[in-house]
C-alpha cells in the first residue's frame, strides 16, 4: 500500500508574506544606506558615491544578509553595517561595469549612469572609494560581534570581489564579447563569479556573524550559488522579453552584442525550467531549518517569478 | 653657567646602514609579493595584477610597515601579509591614476602603464582586484596576532584609500588641474590625502599589529604625515630637475599641465627647506625610542636626500 501513502508536504513559505518582508527590510536598508555616507569636502566624490548607492534597486544582497542572520537567531541590527557594505560593493561593480571601456552603458535603474553624470574619472574613483569604504564600514560600525567572525566576513568579501570573484567573472565576460562559441561551462563560470559570488557572501556573512557553524555555512553557500545562477538565467530572459522602460536599463543588449546567453543556448522555455531546477535545489538546502527559513525560501521563489 | 651646558646630541641613525637595511627589507618584500599572487584562470587578470605589482619601485610602504613593527619588538614576518597588502593598494592607486580619464600616463617606473599593455577595461579591473584582494590577503595570511588588532588595521586601511583618504586627494588634484590659483592649503590637502594617508597607515599598521599603544600610534601617525608631505615636495622638485629616464616616468608633467606645485609656489630652494623642516619634525616624534627608531629616522632622512 506504500504507493498510496500521501506525504504531507509542508511549505513553510506558504503563509509567509514575502512582499511585506521585502518592503520592510528594504526600507530599513535604505535608511541605513542613507546614513552611511555623509557629504563633506570634496563634495563631488561623496555625491557621486551617494548618487549610485541611493539609486534604488531591490537591495537583494543586504536583505539576504539580514535574512541569513535571522535564520540563526541573530538580530538584524547586528549585521546591518555588513548589509550596507555589500550594497556598496555591488554598487561599485555596477559603476565600473557601466564605464565606456567596459559595457558602455548610459542608463542604470532608469537613471543616467555614474560616469554620464560625474565623468569617467570621478566614476572610477567613486567605485574605488565605495569598495574601500565597505571594509572600513564593517570594521567601524559592527558592534557586539566577536572580532574573528568579522574578520572571516571581510576575508570572504574581499575574495568575492577580487579576481577569484566578480572581477574574474567580468574579465571572462569581456573576453566572450562578440564570440558565438561560448560554452555553457564558460557561461556558468562568468555568472557564478560575476553574480553568485557576491550573493553567496551576502548570505554567508549574515550566517557567520550570527554564529552559524561550518555545515550551516556550506548549505547557505550552496543555496546562494544556485539562486545566483537562477537569477542570471532570469536576467538573460528578461533582457529578451522586456522593454528598456520595464528594466530601467537598455533592453535587448545581449542580442545586439551577439552575446551568448542561457536563452540563446537553450531557448526561453528550457531556460525557465533550468532556473526552476536551480531554485528547487537552493530550497532543498534549507529543508532542515523549517519555518525559520521561510524568508530565504520565498526569496528563492521570487527570483524565478520576477518580471523585471 | 647654564648657557655653557653642552647637550650631548646622539644621532641613533649615525651608525645605521640604511642602504643595507632597505636592500634586505626590499628583497624580502619582493619575495613575499611574488608569492602573493599566482596566475590561474582567467590568466589575463592575474597577469595584469602581477605586471604592476612586480614592476619594482622602492617598496617604501611595506618597508615602513616592517620597520614600525620592529620598533615595537614584533617580528617582521608577522606583518608581511599587511606589508604586501599595502603595496597592492598602492599599486591599485597607480594603475587607476595612470588611466586615460585620469592622468593619462603611458609610462610608470620605466615600463608601459597597465592600460597600455592590457587595455583600459582590464587595468580598471586589475586595480579593483588588487584593492579587494589586499583585504582578503591580510585576513587569510596574518597569523598569531589578536583579531581585534587585524580589524583595526583593516579599518584604517579602508579609510586611507576611500574618499577620506587617497581617493579624496586624487579628486581635489583633478579639480585643480589647469588652475593657477590653487592655495597651499589645498595643495596640502591633496598630498596629505593622496600620499601621506597611505604612508600613515603603512607605519601605524606595523605598530598596531605589534601591539603599540595609542600614544605611540599617534606619534607614528605624525611621523608619517610629515614624511608624506616632505616626500611629495621632493617629488615635485624632481619633476622639475630630473629627466624622464631618471624618473622612469614622464618628467616635467607638472609644468606642462600648468599645475601648482610646492616649487611653483615657493621656488626650489625654499621647497628644500620646507621638506627638511618636515623631516626634522617627523624625526622628533621618534626621539623617545632611542636606537630602536634608527631605521625610521634614516628613512625620513633618505626621503629628502633621494635624487629620483
Amino acid at each position: 500500500m506504500a504507493q498510496h501513502t500521501i506525504h504531507k508536504i509542508t511549505n513553510p513559505a506558504s503563509t509567509f508574506d514575502l512582499t511585506a518582508y521585502l518592503a520592510e527590510a528594504k526600507a530599513e536598508v535604505e535608511i541605513a544606506l542613507d546614513a552611511s555616507i555623509q557629504v563633506t569636502y570634496p563634495e563631488k566624490i561623496y555625491e557621486a558615491m551617494r548618487y549610485s548607492l541611493m539609486a534604488g534597486g531591490k537591495r537583494l544582497r543586504p536583505i539576504l544578509c539580514l535574512a541569513a542572520c535571522e535564520l540563526f537567531g541573530g538580530d538584524r541590527t547586528l549585521v546591518m553595517p555588513t548589509a550596507c557594505a555589500l550594497e556598496m560593493v555591488h554598487t561599485m561593480s555596477l559603476i565600473h561595469d557601466d564605464l565606456p571601456s567596459m559595457d558602455n552603458d548610459d542608463y542604470r535603474r532608469g537613471k543616467l549612469t555614474n560616469h554620464k553624470v560625474f565623468g569617467e574619472d570621478i566614476a572610477i574613483l567613486a567605485g574605488d572609494a565605495l569598495l574601500a569604504y565597505a571594509f572600513e564600514y564593517i570594521v567601524d560600525f559592527t558592534k557586539d560581534i566577536p572580532p574573528h567572525r568579522i574578520l572571516r566576513v571581510i576575508g570572504r568579501l574581499g575574495r568575492a570581489v577580487a579576481a577569484a570573484g566578480l572581477v574574474g567573472g567580468q574579465v571572462v565576460d569581456l573576453e566572450c564579447e562578440g564570440k558565438s562559441d561560448t560554452s555553457i561551462e564558460t557561461l556558468n563560470f562568468i555568472h557564478s563569479h560575476k553574480t553568485a559570488a557576491l550573493l553567496e557572501v551576502a548570505v554567508i556573512s549574515g550566517a557567520i556573524l550570527a554564529g552559524a557553524d561550518d555545515p550551516d555555512i556550506d548549505k547557505l553557500a550552496n543555496y546562494a550559488q544556485n539562486i545566483g545562477l537562477a537569477f542570471q538565467i532570469i536576467d538573460d530572459i528578461l533582457d529578451v522579453t522586456c522593454t528598456s522602460e520595464q528594466l530601467g536599463k537598455t533592453a535587448g543588449k545581449d542580442i545586439a552584442a551577439q552575446k551568448v546567453t542561457y536563452p540563446s543556448l537553450w531557448g526561453i522555455p528550457a531556460s525557465h525550467v533550468q532556473a526552476k531546477q536551480l531554485v528547487d535545489h537552493a530550497k532543498s538546502q534549507l529543508q532542515s531549518y523549517g519555518d525559520a527559513a521561510a524568508p530565504l525560501i520565498a526569496i528563492a521563489d521570487y527570483i524565478t517569478a520576477r518580471n523585471y
